[in-house]
Formats: C-alpha cells, structure tokens, sequence
C-alpha cells in the first residue's frame, strides 16, 4: 500500500506530460465512485495516448508501450474529470495489465496476497461480494482451457461481475476472415471492461495490451507465460506454510518443458533463504537459464536424485506432469520418465508434519491417489487458491486497492 | 415438510457422532442466513467426512457414500456455528444430491410439486426471483444437450444465481490430460456451489456425488439416469390431470431403450390404481425388469397392439421417438418400427377431452405437427415444467426447504 | 414517440376483436410494472393467436404471421390484468421481432437512434443499468459468429439482463435427433424472454418469429438479413456526420456479394439528397435491383472508377472486405479482384476533414494499419455503435418506448 501510495503521488506531481494526466485519468477512472466511467471508458480506447508500466524498478525490460493517437478535447475533459473527483477515488493499482510474471516484486507480491486473502472471507450476501456489479471481463479463449476459464469466470462472478464467453476466439481469425489480433482486441475491449486471454502464441498477451485501453489478463500464451499459476503457487505457499523466506522447495518432475515450475523458481528468487532441490529424469532436466538466474540472485539449489530424501528436507513438494506430448514419437523415453519418481503414501512418511504436496493439475498417476486424503495434500486448496488470486488480480485491476 | 421436520429432529437429537454433527453443519450452512457461509463452504471440501443418504427408508440400495477425512478443529468449528445459527435456518432438504429416480418417494415427489408450482408463479422483479443471488452453478456437460443445458441454466437464472458453463468438459480428461472425474470434481467443486453434471457413462453422476462437497445434480449419465426428467414427466401428468392416483397411462414408442419411460413407470409405481399400456413395435418391447417390478408393486399394465383403443382409454398418451441410432446397422427394423404408431389428428378424435398428449421431445414425426394447436398437446408445457422441476430442486439442494 | 402514441391508441380503442386484445395485453405485458409478467408471459406461448406486425405502412410485404390457437380462460384474464395495469405502463414498440431492414422506416429509425444515443450515456451503477433486471436472452446461434454473438450478449449485460448462450444450436437439430427449428423455438422460449437467433438459412428468422411467442432479433440468417448491422452503419453516419439527409456514400469492395452494402444502399434510400458512388471491381459490382430501387426512390447513384475521386468528394468511404469464399475455385479473379482498392495513407489526404473511414470488420487488408490513428478511422466506433444499437433495440423488445 505504501508503494502505490507514493506511486500515486509522484504520479500526480512529479509529471506534466499528457501521457502522465492521462495515466492519471485512467487510475481514477478504475475507481468505484467515477460517476463518469462508462462515458469515458468508452471513449478511451479510441483515443487515448498512454503508457503501460511497472512498477516495479527492476523490471527494465518491461517497456512502455504506446497506445494510439488521441484528439485533444477528449484528452482535457479526462483531466477535469481527474481533478473534481480525486478526493474520493481508490488508489489505482501499479499494473494495467497481468502479462508475465517478471511484472511482481515481493512488495506487490505481499500486497496482493494480502487482497487474495480478504476474497477467502467475502461472504455470499455482503456488499462485497457485489463490488464488480457492472463490470463485464471478456474471456477469450485461443484454445480450451476449461480449467483456467471457469477459475476466472468464477472470480468475476463471486466479485458480482459479468462474463461474455468464447472458447473460439480462434474463429476470428479463421482462414477465411484472418482478422489480425488487435483487430479483434479493439473489437472486443468495445463490449467489456477487461479482457482474459488464452493464446497459443508466445507473447500475444503483450501484444494485446500494447493495444487493449482496458486491462489484459494472460491466461497462458503457449509456451510462454502463465503468470497466475505463478502467483496462486507462491500464495499457496505462504498460505500452507506461513512463510516464504527460508522455505525449502523440491521442484519434481518434467522441468524442462513445465512453464509452472520455471516461473515458481523465478518468483522464489525473490526471497531470502530459499533453497531449491531439482529432481527430474534425465531428458527433462531443469534448463541452464534458470539455474543461473537463481545463483545470480544468491539462490541455493541442488540438482538431487534421491526424491525420499529430498521429501524428507523440504518444507514443499512441488510435483508436475511428465508431458507426453513433449516427447514427439520417443514415446520409450516417455514412459521411463513417467515412472520414475511418483509421490505416493511412502513419499508421505517421510515428509515433515508442516510440509505440503503441491501439483499444479491436472494429474495422472505421478501422485497417488491414496496421498489426496493426507491433509497435506495440497494440490486441491492450491486450486482453489488460484479463484482468490484471480479475484485478487481482477477487483486491482479494475478498482485499485 | 412434516417428513422434513422429523428428519431434522432426528439428525439434531438421536446422534451425536462425528458424520452427524458434519451432516446437521452442511444442512444449516445452506440456509440463507449462514454469515460464515463462504469461509466454511470453502473448507468443507477439503475436511469433511459427511454421509450421503436419502430420506426414503425403502431405497436402501442408494447406500452410504463415504467422503474424504477431515481435521478435528474444522469440525469444532463448524459445529460452533451451526449452535449459533439454529434458530433461523431453514429446514435442510433430505437430499444432498439428485442421482437418480430411486431417491425419491411419492411424499417428497408431492411437496418438490408444491415448490415446483411455486416456481410458477415468481415475478420477475420480486424478491424471490433474487433467492440463489451469490450463488454459483457449474453445468459440466462431457457430451452436448443444449435442450438440458439451457435448462438447467435458466432455472438457475431465473432464481438470481450465475452459471458456469462447460460444454466442453471431455477437455478436462482429454487424452493429452487423462484427469480423473474426482480430480475435475475437486476442481470445479472449488469455484461453484452446485454442479449439474452430463456424461456420456453410466454411474457417473453417482461418482461424482462420492467425492463433491457440494451437490450434484445429475442431467442424464449414459444409459443410466436422467431424474430431472423423470421428475418433469409426473409433475406434468399432475398439473395436467389434476391427479396420479386413478390414472391410465399409455406408454407409446420405444419403450426397450428409453430410459424416459422406463423411468416413469418406475415412479408411477409410487401412486394408487395406477394402469399402464405398453404400446410398442416387436423390437422395441418394455423389457422384463421394469414389468416385474410394476407387478411386484400391484400397478396393473398391459401390452396392447393398438394405439387407438389405449388413446380412447388414457389419461396420458406418452409418446416416444424411435431412436435410429439403437439399431445400428439394421436400417430396416429402423424403418419399420419407427412408422408404427404416430400420433396425429386422427389418435385425437378418440382421446378424451380431458387427456394429454406428452412427449420428452425431440420429436421427429412420431406426433404429426398438426397435433400442435389442439389444446391437449401437452409437450411444450411439458418442456417448460422442465424448468420449474430444476427450479425447484437447485433451491431445495442449496437453501432447503 | 408521436407514432407510437398514436399506433397505441389505436390498438386501444378501434379494435375489439381477440386478436387486439392479445395484442394490448403482449404491449403491456413488456412494461416494467406489469406485476404478473411471469405467469402470463409464461402461459402465452402455449395459447395465445396475435397477429405480428410493423408499424411502417410501406413494408406491406412484412406480412401478417399467425400464432398458434388459445384457450379461451386464458384471454380472458389477459385482459383482466391488461385493464388494471394499463395507466403504469411504458408505450410498447411498434415491431414484435427485429428481422429485416425492410420493417424500419425514417421515423422509427430515428427514434431508435435516439434511445441508442441515450445508452451511451448510462453509467455502470446507474439504476439504468440495471433495466433488464430478471429478464433472460437466448443466443441461438447455428453458426459460430462471435464478433456479433459478443455484442448482443454485451448489449443485454450492460442493461442488467442475463443470457443463455449457445454457439452449438446445430446439435439441437443434429443428424440422430431432426428436430424442427420450430420445435426448438417453442422449447428455448420457455426458457427466456428473448431469442437471438443466428442461421444459415435465409428466412429462418422469419420462421422462428412467426413461432415464437417471445420477440426474435435476427442476428444474420445465410444470405439473408442482418439487419442489426444495417442499422449500426446508418447509426454510425449519423454519430460522426451529424446528419444523413444530403450525404455523400462510396460504397467499396465487394458490391454483389456483402450483405452489409445493399442493405445500407436500402435504408439510406430513406433520406432525402442522398448520393451514392459505387466503387468494385468488374467481378463483384452491385446488382441491378438495388441501382433500380435507388433510382425509383430518387437517390442518386454513380458507378465510378476512380477511387481518389471519390473519396475527395464523399462524406463516407464504407469500405468492405472481398470474401475470398465467393469466387471458389477462381482465385486468380479473387487475387485481382482484392488488391485494386485499398484504403490507405494517400486516399486520407485526400479526404474532407469531416470524413470518416467505415469498415463492417473483420477486415483483411483493405484498409491498412496505418489508416487506424487517424480520427477518421471510424470502424472501431462503428463495432462499438453496434453495442449501443443492439441495448436500444433489446430494450424496446421488452420494455417499449
């Protein structure tokens, strides 16, 4: 809260550029009391000039991204409607998109948990469970992910909003129309307020929000990002054990292809202590990048064979899919690498009382299915967990704090 | 409702297990006065131990089903709440999940009619139609039936719940994925309150029922059941007769592989002087179990060739489609059987004025489209019960009675 | 307003026959305050006879479509209610179903204008956006189309209303099952209040309307109609030109095949001083009957050549896409036909400052990209016109005036 408030501060201060009164504007605009949203929201996406950014500092390679031309008069009636309703506005939230994990620091990691954590407490009839009445999130979905699309669709509705549904979005597109991504985003971001996006494309989310004037939630782009199964597997942490400095994480499984466990290792690297154990068969080992970002970030970690062993140091075990459709026709190394290291009830005795098992699902038979009624088995909870991130993520990005 | 007022002082005094006390604390934690609903809804999934049971003494077959284990202080906890909240909750509903035609005796059959006809007559700006507001359905559908679907998804709606839809939900288990229905019911028990499930397998919904939290209602399971439709099919007979008992009904079509009529005779057993006609091409015959029983129950019926002397002597003409798909290769048994008996203008001059004519719909011929306009045609309506039927039993399952 | 005023008294004191009377009572029944909505709105599709029909005396080929027969109890108290509600209500719209461009003329054209206009301005808790609070909206789509599926939906959700969404409507009329489209429209409207229907066969709009006891908006029907994108771009003029007595239109691309085109060409012919340029290659001109019907309504209309000329000269440059899938096998002709007029940088400096750039969408690349940050680029506010187009037309469906 500190960071956005001082966010908000040298925003509305420091700058006096048109991008900055308009970045100004949108903030206000998000807030619950803007009497003027739709009219304006509306006009945004045709004219308005503004910079996407972070804020967190380190971040550098996430760049300004520059929207399309406005025409002035629109620009000077935002800013009049900033100045007369400033007093009563939330503080706006740091991000205007969710794309790629590389977006969050431990602040705003910590801030955000902090909000997940209020969505676990909302009750059924309570005004907060209506604080999104109005509000439309557009779910657009290059390919079925019906997991992922529910947990949204879920969040948005337990907040009171609406959701317009296309698991085809890829008949937009289709051969005969071949409409082009942002076509179709400036098409859409017309009927809602914020828009989900599943791509089968390494950054299309990027591009989306470099042309979206409303907020772009990546749902998964292909073998890109994923950046709320990140969060929600971090906040599963800190929900489960308490704590995230000093934990001791054992990453199983395929961590070569498995998109979840490199973002989880990334995300760890932002605090203290933690130490990493790899276990993995041989053809789907963890890659070189990451190892080396984590030593350059003073990250313990340890490449292991003995899962036993490992279970029994870690405060987490961190189980994934062997991904058959990563193996081509070598369907032999598949099945050696399948087998090889199962979590099961003899995993369980070894584990410490405090430890937990999480798997980002679905699974087949790398946990037993003996292992589910343990009340460590975590893997359930850290799916529900990702609807309070997404609730998290989506009340930040449409009202602020 | 004195059956339901019995059983509530049942569960609430003669027990004081650990199943009970969860039992009594899943009742209350429907009523619509439970504050901690979503704190404790939200942990029941993951703890609880509950008993699945039904209020009618002789479906003993309909056995125990047992949930997942549960850590004590959750218990404490829960039944905390319950002591505080008694006195305002509504009496539970005797059952947690609707699986099949079985659970229900003509006592709850009668008073599900009453809620049903109060269905009818909600407005649609009153207070009422705002009941299951903040609740979530999920309709998780492995093979497409919009006609169901569209349903169950307009009850919902017409009550002020939200839906979560899936048409989609092979996906989850594709074979890419290979999850397991208890893992997707984990999940998808997580972001809803209610889950109306279609698969393409017998016994899946009973499955589906022994690992949820939360209810399940089952749209139709392979072969197996369909009992919402069942259901619609005597509270139609009901609203259109004015009574069950007495009645003569003629069940007409396919009588072999139609799990609607074979359902409806099935119930109809539970009424007084009830008589039954089987009118069916050879092939196509009601099969043995389904006669036995009704004589074992003392419901009178017999196989008649001719179709104007039971519609001269019906109540009810229930008329099926010949399904093309059930026989396979042998187009012409097809062709033949499915000629046999329709229903035109002609089976009307001899009904009474007083007997209807129903159908599960989709009709192709088998009731020609001039039957349509006479006032007896009673399928549309039929249809439209559909709707009160599911209204009533997505209220009951989540609020009680 | 003045019209339908004067059509309301009409219907109220000049006819006493039973048609009328369920006329009066189908007006009322749409009004907000009609307290018995359900039960009655419930009921009418089942039993009532009324006679459709536009309020636009030039459409004498918008025939009089019958509904089915009624009981005649339930006409009664129809009117009953009728007669008690009559001082609250709302004026009822004029058209039953929004099916074909031909049942607009000049003065309802514009008084829909007008409510579009006012939907803009609705803010996101205004009491507004909540008008169709309870009432439920089917999207039956027989073919995938979710640029216009999207709208609609949205339309209804910014007004408060719900929706049943299929994109799948093919599987109710499947192979196995050969259910009628008029079977599954009595079936859906028992489950909402309106049918948004999408075909892809001519006339099926027309077909479900004259089933339907609920109001049908055609949503594109094959070949056939779409009359909501008509009305959009006639809208859209008149948004960004300020008036459309007296414009000048090029119409470009593909005149023979695209709907949109000969449908604008239809309306526009309502206005006074009206000049149209036709602009396409040799292969896809416009066809007679429209330059007949132009001419027989006094507009003026020119083929022309020269793209630049005309672009210099009109206030609106509608720009279509040319459909590769109309010239089958002969690509070499699609290849010719669809690089000869773009729209780009060279043919805005040539146009009016006042100008504006239309494109119905999804475009290719007729119009390039860097066209889009010109304030002329009118196309994405058309789309989002659409939105406003399809809330005013929903509204007065349910609500009237």
């Amino acid at each position: 809260m500190a960071a956005s408030s001082s966010l908000l501060t040298y925003s509305l201060q420091e700058h006096a550029s048109t991008e900055t009164a308009i970045k100004r504007c949108k903030g206000y605009m998000y807030g619950n009391l803007c009497s003027s949203y739709s009219r304006i929201g509306y006009s945004k996406t045709k004219f308005l000039t503004s910079a996407k950014f972070s804020h967190n500092e380190n971040s550098s390679n996430w760049e300004h991204i520059q929207k399309s031309p406005m025409r002035n008069e629109i620009l000077c009636r935002a800013v009049e409607i900033e100045n007369s309703l400033s007093p009563f506005v939330s503080k706006k939230f740091e991000l205007d998109d969710v794309i790629e994990s590389q977006q969050f620091d431990r602040e705003i990691l910590n801030d955000i948990f902090d909000v997940a954590h209020d969505m676990e407490k909302i009750e059924k009839s309570s005004s907060k469970s209506q604080m999104l009445k109005g509000y439309l999130m557009a779910t657009l979905f290059y390919e079925p992910s019906t997991r992922t699309r529910l947990s949204f669709e879920s969040a948005m509705k337990r907040l009171g909003g609406e959701v317009l549904t296309t698991e085809n979005a890829r008949e937009f597109s289709s051969a005969a129309k071949g409409e082009t991504l942002e076509d179709t985003i400036r098409t859409v971001e017309g009927y809602s307020d914020i828009i989900v996006m599943r791509h089968f494309e390494s950054g299309a989310a990027k591009k989306a929000a470099a042309t979206a004037g409303i907020p772009i939630i990546n749902a998964g782009d292909g073998p890109g990002q994923h950046p709320t199964q990140a969060l929600l597997d971090v906040y599963t942490i800190q929900r489960e054990i308490g704590k995230l400095d000093g934990i001791k994480v054992g990453l199983v499984g395929d961590l070569a292809n498995g998109r979840t466990v490199r973002s989880l290792a990334y995300l760890l690297a932002k605090y203290q202590d933690v130490k990493i154990y790899f276990v993995s068969p041989d053809v789907v080992k963890m890659k070189d990048d990451i190892k080396e970002y984590l030593s350059s970030q003073g990250v313990k970690w340890e490449e292991c064979e003995n899962l036993m062993e490992v279970a029994s140091e870690c405060d987490v075990v961190y189980q994934t899919r062997i991904q058959r459709e990563r193996f081509g026709e070598r369907i032999d190394l598949y099945e050696q690498a399948r087998g090889k290291y199962i979590v099961d009830k003899n995993v369980l005795k070894v584990m410490q009382r405090h430890a937990v098992v999480m798997h980002p699902l679905p699974r087949l038979d790398e946990i037993t299915v003996d292992v589910d009624e343990d009340p460590r088995a975590a893997y359930f909870r850290q799916a529900k967990n990702g609807l309070y991130i997404r609730m998290a993520l989506v009340k930040l990005l449409l009202l602020g704090w």
